[in-house]
């Protein structure tokens, strides 16, 4: 997918769980909850393995079972479909590591 | 070592890079900074392996190459020996992925 930039409210039609960012920055969040930190940090792993091979990498913190995550395109200022990518990939990662 | 307080003061006399958190919380902060993501997501790897094992986690943030870190003990209230243990321990996994 190209980063042409497509926006939070279209990006979130299809993207459960996930909202638009507070603020100015057109962007979309999503904060995860696991078990516990090993859980956690299992789908941060993945999370950056697939995110270091598209070369599009999220805003995330973490605090022992909880996983916050900021998604946009900075080449494009706003929300492409990279984004939705990403998204959709935590969503199947998190489900895998049955995070909420 | 015990999880009994010693304070950020204390704390910080032996530890370079890192400083008193901002705010009320008795807690320690310092930003890591890595040529790239891979080296980034390196460290947090190390971290949390140790992390998990020593059963104290830290509150951290990351963007791509960037990683930001505060250490507290919940149990505690406050800046402890397992603090120090595990910032020496982030500062020398720093060093061995070129960190700063």
């Amino acid at each position: 997918m190209a980063a042409e930039r497509i926006g939070a409210e279209k990006a979130l039609e299809g993207l459960p769980g996930w909202a638009r960012a507070p603020g100015e920055r057109d962007a979309i969040v999503r904060k995860f909850v696991f078990e516990d930190f090993n859980a956690a940090f299992g789908f941060m792993t993945r999370v950056a393995l697939k995110a270091d091979k598209m070369d599009h990498h999220p805003e995330w913190s973490n605090v022992y079972n909880r996983v916050e995550v900021l998604l946009t395109t900075h080449d494009a200022d706003g929300v492409t479909g990279l984004d939705v990518a990403m998204a959709e990939f935590m969503n199947g990662a998190a489900v895998g590591l049955g995070g909420k």
